[in-house]
């Protein structure tokens, strides 16, 4: 099959950058072909061959299940599974999917449109038995395009994914890109995922170019096709000719010398033209970041995200195993200071842990997670806060409460709080008695009554994605609400202005960690309204410092005076789009 | 069995007002018995026979299920029902039922405990395939229990309801209560729910009595026991003795009694002591309320909800049907105002309408719902638009958006209806040209330009049930997180004098058509901080107006100025608990 040059896939720019590399193509379990391609007379027998393989495979390993169900729970339970063998022998079956094989259809086209007919046929019936067939149904046409297809376990995947490739997926969890962050990749594109997924903040926690929201790229390449991954403009490139590649070599040429640039202001601080003074902190998620952080010269680690922790195994973590995960970073910080972040699971993070056991909530995102979920099992809670407390005595500690979002849950944290730190001082273990306590501004509840609880705690972290899709009630990750999800809405800087304004007024700093920090088209608004300090992935720290290093403090305050009248978001982004940099910062 | 007497369950008070009546015990299909009740030897024969018939009957079931697959889809898919009567005749499943039997379990329970050993076995099988089973071994055991207590479909049941009967519900659909609302239902009892509950809402609106979260009294009480309900305290009484009888029947007396002082003050207006006015109007959910909406002497309907237009129907409803439901409630309200709101469907709403085939999503609450969903399906809003404005030539409407989020939605809502209107006129279709348009403020960041907003609509209508989940990033429905939905959470009250005084700066009347405005507790409240219109639940107007004529408007706005002051929700709730009423007002 020849393919057209320089097919042109636009999606959303996740993570900027630009890549030349070789597909590694990790198909989604959920995933079905549903682009038909077209199969030329001469390869259709070799097209039946593999249909009849793939039966074959199928029920090979359907035996073998089989004969498992039988050794744990009896010969009667095995039978279960003859179910789905009358199902691979269905003549029906076969007899369609050959007849659309020989008009030209790839095999896991057939299987998969056969299957979707009878689905179809099956969900409308009222009968909810009839409906209940369907997952049988679908569950043996998986099986069979999966063989198709060479589909493998995504986990044993990801282990052997080699170097320099570009991950091209449907979706990505967090377990996966954790897995992912260990090897040597070059770029993540995939089908599904907004501006915030978790993906784009991996991809720029990594420094590497992401394009997501490509909604069929999965089905438009082949493993180890070569494509260009524009994630400045949000572009991937199939099939690039020469002339294309050579193009897209000397950008990348470009932007390496516009990195050796940033390069040049590493070790300087992040200061105005006009000698105002913030700090810019790194966001970390596992312990062998602090090198990049050092390397950097951010003044500290202004977020330690510890869900890590709880992924990828069996049982809750112990004490001992929060302690290394924390001792470890804060000895290697030289005496800069960590924000360590306890347990934000649950939301969209429940499904990637189940230690925890929890039962599945019709709106996860307004659900039992963070502090939440701390609250009502201290177990967890304490056995986090004394890990974190122990390595408190090892360097410089902060610590940070998620999804607080009344004075209540504050007062119950600080409680559980004080009395681990009465169990240590008992146990004669040593920890840091000045230990300053923070809550993330990430509920409008709490945003609203930023002055009450400022009054209550030693520092602010205004976490973005969620202030911003609460104060919306847009979940950041639903592509059908994605459009609302703004950060330049009225309400949003509002909300910004009045958290850094009563933060001030109770004489505490407050920080950022959430995207819209890392972001340097927002850093000079971030800075008129007055924020002190913003936590961003590591690799972004040297773009946002040139932007503040670019700009007048006192200007930005007047240009945050007046986006702060403006009526609509458009008028405001206008405004943000004029600004004059004292350098050019590309 | 003999049961001891007054057995008193502590739920939560959804709806006030005391019943005494026999149960009407509607299981839910997911709902498991989980309670073992021991059954004495005597009766233990009886036991294993209704275990025998359950297991005969949905063999039967299976066998009209299996013709019914031969017929539709052909003999090779209805070999799938063979494993289900595989199930059945599993020896395993008979000996291990039997021998609890035996030993004096109920049957039901029996059957309910063999599967979830067997499916626990299942779960943590790190194979799909054996996971993916549990979905057939709870089918069967389903269809047996369902045998076992007579269960039919819930709807059936419904139609068959008779009359006088306190409904005894695991959990209620929205759907659901439509139907029931139709029967004469004395109240309702569940085990889920919280106060802002679907049922809470109908109850209320009924007002009958209804107790809410109760967590199992479905599997205490037996159909046509004698229970007492008890609304105002949240209890139920179960097989009550004459003297506890006796007690309630006093007390309902003393009730009615009040209820008679109510109904003199209907035809009065609600004025404060100080003569201040305000307008007391009529939440409504079908068309045939307006007689009731009539003699309360409602100053006229508040909100008109139109979600039920979509409930149990299989198309899309025509303009007609709209026109149809709209013009017969304009026509019979003499003149006063309808406030008609759009589709509301979506969030918690979706799955009781199938016509929309909406896709589900992981956080309905803050996914494609309301206005979002009419912007993104114009069709659909186009047919409600040209259904109220072409009832609007019959009758007083005021259009209401809900969910709105952002100036461009509003934007995009009326150039729809502008869009309409020159559609009209051109078809020459009579309609108020001067129909007034509002939008609800119920997310927070339309409560935070509620500035810009009120210069671009005719009037608010605050829907604190929303409002307050979203502030607060916490589902209302979700027992989890239900401590943390709070209407006197200070952030909550800080909203609602924002979006009151941004209202009357620009203008326009503020009305509240949440559960807050129908709930005594608040009205002084709501009424210090300057609300023009209460539209509350029918039967709840005279006791609304009942306070409203009892305070002084002064001393509200003071009080509200302090409440407004406090730090935290327990120092206002004392604050509010201190008021003084001009009469006593129980």
């Amino acid at each position: 099959m020849k393919k057209e040059h320089n097919i042109t896939l636009k999606g959303i720019s996740a993570s900027s950058g630009i890549v030349i590399g070789k597909v590694f193509l990790l198909k989604n379990d959920d995933f079905m072909p549903t682009e038909e391609i077209y199969i030329p007379q001469s390869e259709r027998a070799k097209e039946v061959l593999r249909f009849q393989e793939a039966i074959k495979n199928a029920r090979a390993e359907m035996q073998e299940l089989r004969s498992k169900i039988n050794r744990t729970l009896g010969a009667n339970y095995a039978k279960i599974a003859e179910v789905h063998f009358l199902m691979l022998e269905d003549p029906l079956m076969t007899q369609k999917v050959l007849e659309m094989i020989n008009s030209g259809s790839k095999a896991e086209y057939a299987v998969d449109k056969f299957t979707k007919d009878i689905v179809k046929t099956l969900e409308v019936e009222s009968d909810e038995y009839f409906r209940e067939r369907v997952a049988d149904i679908k569950e043996v046409s998986k099986k069979i395009i999966d063989n198709l297809i060479g589909r493998k376990d995504r986990k044993v995947l990801l282990e052997n994914i080699g170097e320099n490739k570009i991950v091209v997926a449907h979706t990505l969890s967090p377990a996966e890109t954790v897995v992912m962050k260990e090897k040597f990749v070059l770029g993540f594109v995939t089908d599904m995922g907004g501006r915030t997924s978790h993906t784009a903040i991996v991809a720029n926690g990594l420094g590497i170019p992401a394009v997501v929201g490509l909604t069929s790229i999965t089905s438009n390449v082949e493993p180890n096709e070569e494509i260009i991954l524009d994630g400045n403009a949000g572009l991937v490139i199939l099939n690039p000719d020469k002339e294309v590649i050579e193009k897209y070599r000397q950008e990348i040429k470009n932007l390496d010398k516009a990195t050796e640039e940033l390069d040049k202001i590493k070790n300087m601080s992040a200061t105005t033209v006009d000698g105002h003074n913030v700090e810019i902190l790194a966001n970390i998620e596992n312990p062998n970041e602090t090198n990049l952080v050092l390397s950097m010269h951010a003044a500290g680690i202004g977020l330690y995200r510890t869900e890590f922790i709880y992924f990828n195994r069996s049982d809750i973590p112990s004490e001992n195993v929060h302690y290394e995960a924390y001792v470890k970073v804060v000895e290697s910080m030289n005496g800069l200071p960590t924000v360590i972040r306890t347990l934000d699971l649950g939301g969209d993070k429940l499904t990637e842990s189940d230690v925890l056991h929890l039962e599945k909530e019709k709106n996860p995102f307004m659900g039992l997670r963070a502090i939440r979920l701390c609250l009502k099992y201290p177990r967890i809670f304490i056995d986090q806060l004394r890990g974190i407390l122990r390595a408190s005595a090892k360097g410089k500690i902060n610590l940070l409460y998620p999804m607080v979002s009344c004075v209540d849950e504050l007062d119950a944290a600080n409680e559980v709080l004080e009395k681990v730190k009465t169990d240590l001082r008992k146990e004669n273990i040593p920890f840091d008695e000045d230990i300053k306590v923070g809550i993330m501004i990430e509920v409008p509840s709490a945003a609203l009554i930023s002055d009450i609880l400022a009054k209550k705690v030693d520092f602010f972290s205004i976490g973005t994605n969620d202030l911003i899709q609460y104060s919306m009630a847009a979940d950041r990750v639903n592509e059908n609400v994605a459009h609302l999800y703004n950060p330049l809405h009225p309400a949003v800087l509002r909300l910004l202005k009045m958290i850094i304004d009563n933060g001030h007024k109770a004489g505490i700093k407050v920080a950022m960690c959430g995207e819209m920090a890392g972001s340097p088209f927002y850093t000079p608004i971030l800075l008129g309204l007055g924020l002190d300090e913003f936590s961003v992935s590591i690799v972004q720290i040297p773009r946002i410092k040139k932007i503040i290093r670019s700009v007048n403090m006192e200007e930005m305050k007047k240009l945050s005076d007046e986006v702060l009248k403006c009526d609509d978001s458009s008028q405001i982004e206008q405004i943000l789009k004029g600004i004059k940099f004292s350098e050019d910062i590309n």
